[in-house]
């Protein structure tokens, strides 16, 4: 491993510029601050600070989520991440990232200048700079409903999709409906694509041929509900699984309005069990995403990648929850 | 949950009975023994040492797989497990079962008979007694490459099929290979259809169609190569993928057996790296299992669902050891 002098020969600068560099001193300029930090990365240079045994300083990074209260998917998440960190005395900073923190600074320069020694990331896109920096990074991290290849020291952890979208299409056919729909979230993301997946093995696995027509990609946000719900209505939906809560709570306003009733007309399945989905009229029959074991399972990969347990993905149960959108289907054609 | 007064009051005998019955004492009657032990598995009865927040017994039960030395599959899992879990002060038994103890009681009251809290299954089949009953149980229970769905009692760790046997395809074809033959293990395991599909898939991403003559299941011991070869070269095959390292060797030994030269003819790639893969002439390329690694994340995985976070699944990385045995292809038709 890269030591202070080995930086320092190969910049041809004195000891004491490189470690005013990294401990971020004010009496040298910005651009050998910089200069000294990228040339450590690059040489694989890691602080005393960042390998110790004993506190260990970690980062959970979001970006284009919500998690400032209990009814927003992030809050349990980082709750959950928390509470195993403080079991092991690991210090945790919740740092909100946008896309200018992203150009400005590489990924692993970030990490070292600001002493981490492991992050865990939520809410990120395939597309962010940071996420393509992962397949190279030897910071360990743990990504959320995303997968990086072929990198030991990157993992990642998810609600199994599968078994999610399972459920709720066996519980949909239990009930008779056989011309179900499906709302995703946004195409551009890993988890959207694997749920889609997962509805069209699902439908073909109870003995249905899923329908072009009735599937669609939309945002994880109520209001993408009113551009796809009159479609499926006109291809004869009974049902229709969405993405998230809250765009089903879309999906049964956009009904409502037209005044098709809901579990009486269409069944509707939500995605996370937020604490909305209770709260909904009808109360919301969903999939649960257990987001307190989510980030308990980030903090255990993430100790592990720490450890060099070279862990690349957890799944977790998903959990039906029933409640009171969904029915009997009586147009059993 | 039941207690012992709830077990006496069903069956209508003395608490001093159950107590009796639950300990394993002698004068009660083996019949009545084994009733106890029934009625409490079923109305869900833990002992207090299996809830006990301090030293947890667990066991390792192995079925069918080598693990005596350090030359055979199961033996560093087991190590890996076992140094988690002393860092846990976590008490570990390691069990071979066979089919006899799984026909004379049922998984659930092997456990609670015995203390242990929960459970690492070695080497069952998808169709052993005790594997079908994973979907009921209420013990803690990880499996090595094996899935139970819907039960939030049980995970399963593995290696990740998809990367390994990926990375085995693309280092061939990048050595020009086109014909590349799989022979895998046993058709009644999940791990080898999951190969099966792997293999198919990282060819077609490779932009090659994988040819069905060049593709078998066998038996994870090397004597199964001789009734497979002879196919494979028939069939024009430049390069054998196996699904583990004895059946490497095996193929090895058939192919020079008949005059042809590895890698200089034929390239072989192996999987798990065990001890034998560097020993054999010419050395084995192979797709390395981290065995520690598995048996740390099964303890991980273990005392993940003994605090009730419910993970399904966790997989490792598969890694490429380059060896000798496989070369550049020359015969590139």
């Amino acid at each position: 491993m890269a030591t202070i002098k080995d930086i320092a020969n190969k910049l041809g600068i004195a000891v004491s510029t490189v470690s005013k560099g990294l401990n971020g001193a004010s009496d040298i300029s910005d651009e050998m601050r910089q200069l000294v930090l990228d040339t450590a990365v690059e040489m694989g240079y890691a602080s005393k600070k960042m390998r110790t045994k004993g506190t260990r300083k970690v980062c959970i990074l979001i970006e284009n989520m919500d998690y400032e209260n209990i009814d927003q998917f992030g809050y349990e998440i980082i709750v959950g991440f928390k509470l195993s960190a403080a079991r092991r005395h690991w210090d945790v900073s919740v740092i909100p990232t946008n896309l200018n923190m992203q150009t400005e600074e590489k990924y692993d320069t970030y990490m070292l200048k600001n002493g981490f020694s492991g992050a865990f990331l939520l809410g990120f896109a395939l597309h962010d700079d940071w996420v393509k920096q992962l397949s190279k990074t030897s910071v360990p991290t743990v990504l959320l409903d995303n997968h990086i290849e072929a990198n030991y020291h990157v993992g990642s952890v998810a609600t199994d999709s599968f078994e999610g979208i399972g459920l709720a299409v066996s519980h949909l056919v239990d009930l008779g409906h056989k011309n179900i729909a499906m709302l995703n979230g946004s195409k551009n993301s890993l988890v959207s694509q694997q749920r889609q997946q997962a509805f069209i093995q699902s439908m073909k696995i109870c003995g249905l041929e899923p329908n072009e027509k009735l599937m669609e990609y939309g945002y994880y946000v109520p209001d993408c509900a009113k551009y796809h719900v009159p479609t499926f209505l006109e291809n004869g939906a009974t049902a229709i699984i969405c993405a998230s809560d809250l765009i089903a709570s879309g999906v049964i306003s956009e009904l409502t309005k037209n005044g098709i009733r809901v579990p009486e007309d269409v069944s509707v399945i939500g995605f996370d069990d937020l604490p909305i989905a209770s709260h909904l009229s009808p109360a919301l029959t969903t999939i649960r995403q257990d987001r307190i074991d989510l980030g308990k399972s980030a903090f255990l990969l993430l100790d592990g990648l720490v450890h060099d347990v070279t862990i690349s993905k957890m799944l977790l149960r998903a959990k039906f929850i029933q409640r009171a959108s969904t029915g009997e289907c009586k147009n059993k054609n």
